[in-house]
C-alpha cells in the first residue's frame, strides 16, 4: 500500500480540528485511561440505549459526580460516547477503545512505559540515547532493565511484546517448516517463546538461541517446562560484539522482531555475522513489521508510533524500518531475498534469505 | 450549538483508528512538540511544494537523520507531511499546527504546565485533589504558586491564560460599557488586564480589584506603570473565606474567567455573597467559556480538554462548566439573567446579571 503519497483529503476545518486533537493529547490519552481504569466505559457499554447518568455511575464506581464529568464530557468531545437525554451512551470509538484488545494493549503500554519518559523525547533525539529511560533508572537501553521495570511497566511491556508475537506464530509456523529445518538458531531468542513454539510444531527440530545469558536460564527453565529440554539449546554472546564467535553453519537461521532494536550500522554488522555463519544452503529468516508494508493507515500510524518508544525508552538508535532500508542493508551483508510474504499476523512481514552466490572476477 | 445527542458519523475503520490515536496520543504529542521545536516543521513550509529530505534536514536542524527519520514518518501517519519523492511537504494538519497561534499556546500549554501532572490524573480524580502539581512542588492549588513555577511553566501558563483574555477583551469592552458602568469591582481581578483596559476604554471608570494581596501588589505596580493608580483601588481578600468582608453597592461587579477555578459549592458562595453586596440597581457581568456553547465540536472538544487541567493541575475540583450549570447556581443565589451573548473573542459568552425581584409574600 503506498502510503503518504499525495495531500490528506481532509478539509481545513477538520485539520486544524486535528492540530488541536494532537495538542490536547496527553489529555486525551488520560482520559480514556482512567474511564477504562475505573470500569467507567465498561458500565455505559452495559447500560446499553438506555444510557447511564453520572450520578448512577458515582454509585457503581469510585469517582464523584465532579470527576465522572469532567472525564465524560470530554469523553463526548472525543467521540467515546453520547448522550441520550442525561444519560451516556458509548459511541463507536468508545467501544474499539473498551473491546479492541489492541488498543488496550497499546495503551497501557503507553500509559506503564512510556509516557513519563516521552517528556525526554527531545533530549533523546537530541543525543541518540533513550532519555526516557531515567525515570526508571540508570541504564543505556531497556533490554538489561526489563526484569527491574516497575510490576505493571513489566507487565505492559512483555503484554505488548508478546501480544503481537503471538498473533504472528501460528501463520509463521507453517511458512518456515514448508522448508524443512532440522536445527534452526534463534538470533535474540530472548525467553524461547519461538523455539518452544516451534518444539511444540515439530518433533524433530533442534533449535539453539542465541542471546543474554539472563535470557537463556529463563528460556532453559521453559523449556524444562515444556518437556523439550534436550531440543532446545542456548549459546551465550551479546550480539552487539562482533568479536565473539556464532554458531557456524546451521540450516536455518531465525530473527523474529528482533532487528528492529538496533541501529542500521549494528543490523548491517549483525547481518554480516550471519551471512558468514550460513553455507549456501543455508536460509535466514526475518520477520519485522514494515511501516510501509501495512495492510491500511491504521496500522501504519501504530507501527510509526512504535518507533518513538525506541527512540524515547528502548535504546535511542533504533525503529520499525521502511522495508526497503532493511532491503539495502541484506543486500549489502551479501544476502538476497528469495520469499517476500507480507499481511502476517498483525501487520508482519516474513522474508526468506540466502546467501547471494559468490561470481568470481572472470564472469 | 446541541452536541452529542447523536452517535458520532464515523465508519467503524476510522472508530479503530481514533481509538489507535488516542493510545498513541502521548507519543503524537511528543512528535509534533519536537518538530515544532526543532523547527522542522518551519523549514519544510519553507520548502514548499519543492519538499525538503531528512539528509537535508540534517544539516539545517540540530538533528540526526535517524531523528529526522522517526519523527517524520510519524508525521506522515499523522497527517503533518506528506511525501513527494524523497522530499517531506507540508500537510494540511502541519501546516495548522505551524501556523495556528492557538495551536501552538495549547500545544506549549499541555507540554510546559500539564503533561507531567497528567500522569497523576487518576489519583487527581479519586482524591479530588490537584494530584499532578506535585510536580512542580508541595500546594494545594496553582494560583499561589504560578509566581514560582519553572520559567518555561510560568511562561505558558500565562500565554495560555492571556491569549483568551486578549481575543475577548476588545469585544467585552463596547458591550460593558454600553451600560454606562461607574464603579466596577473587578472579583479575582488578578494582575489588573482588565481593570487597566477598563481605565484606557473609559476615561472616568473608577475600578476596584478583589484578589489576594500578592496579585493585587502586581496590579497596582501595573496601574502605576499605565498611569491610572488615581482610579484603580484594590481590596485584598481570600475570596474562598466567606466570613470576610466585600465591597458594598457598587453599580457594577464583573467577573472574568474566574468561575471555572471554582467548585460549584465554592461558586454559589462567591455569587450568594455578591448578590448580598449588589444593589437593584447593579448589574453582575460574567465572562465564561460553556462547552455547551461553543462554536463548533472542535472548540467544544478544546474546552472540555481543558477541564482536566483544572483537575490534575490547578485545584481538583474546578472546570469549564456547561451553561445550565451555572445558571442554575445564578438562579439559587437570587439573581437572573438579563442578557445573555455568545460567540464573543474564542468562544466567551457574556451574561448580565441582576437580583431577582423580591416579591413579599402578599402577593
Amino acid at each position: 500500500m503506498p502510503f503518504y503519497r499525495t495531500p490528506s483529503h481532509i478539509s481545513a476545518f477538520n485539520a486544524k480540528f486535528e492540530a488541536q486533537k494532537i495538542a490536547f493529547g496527553p489529555i486525551s490519552f488520560q482520559v480514556a485511561h482512567c474511564l477504562l481504569k475505573f470500569d467507567v466505559l465498561a458500565q455505559i457499554d452495559s447500560a446499553a440505549e438506555r444510557g447511564i447518568t453520572a450520578a448512577e455511575l458515582s454509585q457503581s464506581t469510585p469517582l464523584s459526580e465532579y470527576a465522572l464529568g469532567v472525564l465524560l464530557d470530554m469523553g463526548l468531545s472525543m467521540g467515546l460516547v453520547w448522550q441520550h437525554e442525561s444519560g451516556y451512551v458509548l459511541d463507536k470509538t468508545g467501544h474499539f477503545l473498551l473491546h479492541d484488545d489492541m488498543a488496550a494493549i497499546n495503551l497501557n503500554f503507553v500509559q506503564d512505559v512510556c509516557y513519563q519518559g516521552l517528556f525526554s523525547l527531545d533530549t533523546a533525539l537530541l543525543e541518540g540515547k533513550a532519555a526516557g529511560l531515567k525515570v526508571f533508572g540508570d541504564w543505556d537501553t531497556i533490554y538489561p532493565a526489563l526484569k527491574d521495570l516497575p510490576p505493571k511497566a513489566k507487565q505492559s511491556w512483555f503484554a505488548f511484546d508478546h501480544y503481537y508475537s503471538d498473533h504472528a506464530f501460528p501463520q509463521l509456523l507453517p511458512l518456515v517448516f514448508a522448508h524443512k529445518p532440522s536445527h534452526l538458531v534463534d538470533i535474540g531468542g530472548n525467553t524461547g517463546k519461538w523455539a518452544l513454539s516451534c518444539c511444540d510444531y515439530d518433533a524433530n527440530i533442534e533449535v539453539t538461541i542465541m542471546d543474554y545469558p539472563g535470557q537463556l536460564e529463563v528460556a532453559t527453565q521453559n523449556a524444562i517446562a515444556r518437556g523439550v529440554a534436550a531440543r532446545v539449546h542456548t549459546f551465550a554472546t551479546d550480539l552487539l560484539d562482533d568479536t565473539l564467535p556464532f554458531v557456524d553453519g546451521a540450516d536455518t537461521y531465525w530473527m523474529s522482531q528482533f532487528l528492529d532494536c538496533f541501529s542500521t550500522s549494528q543490523i548491517l554488522s549483525i547481518l554480516q555475522r550471519t551471512a558468514k555463519a550460513m553455507t549456501p544452503n543455508s536460509q535466514l529468516f526475518i520477520v519485522e513489521t514494515f511501516w510501509d508494508r501495512q495492510p491500511s493507515a491504521a496500522s501504519a500510524y501504530c507501527v510509526n508510533a512504535t518507533s518513538l518508544y525506541f527512540s524515547a525508552m528502548a535504546n535511542g538508535n533504533s525503529r520499525m524500518y521502511h522495508s526497503k532500508d532493511l532491503l539495502a542493508l541484506l543486500h549489502q551483508a551479501g544476502l538476497y531475498v528469495d520469499e517476500d510474504t507480507d499481511n502476517l499476523g498483525l501487520g508482519h512481514t516474513l522474508l526468506r534469505c540466502k546467501l547471494k552466490p559468490k561470481f568470481n572476477g572472470n564472469h
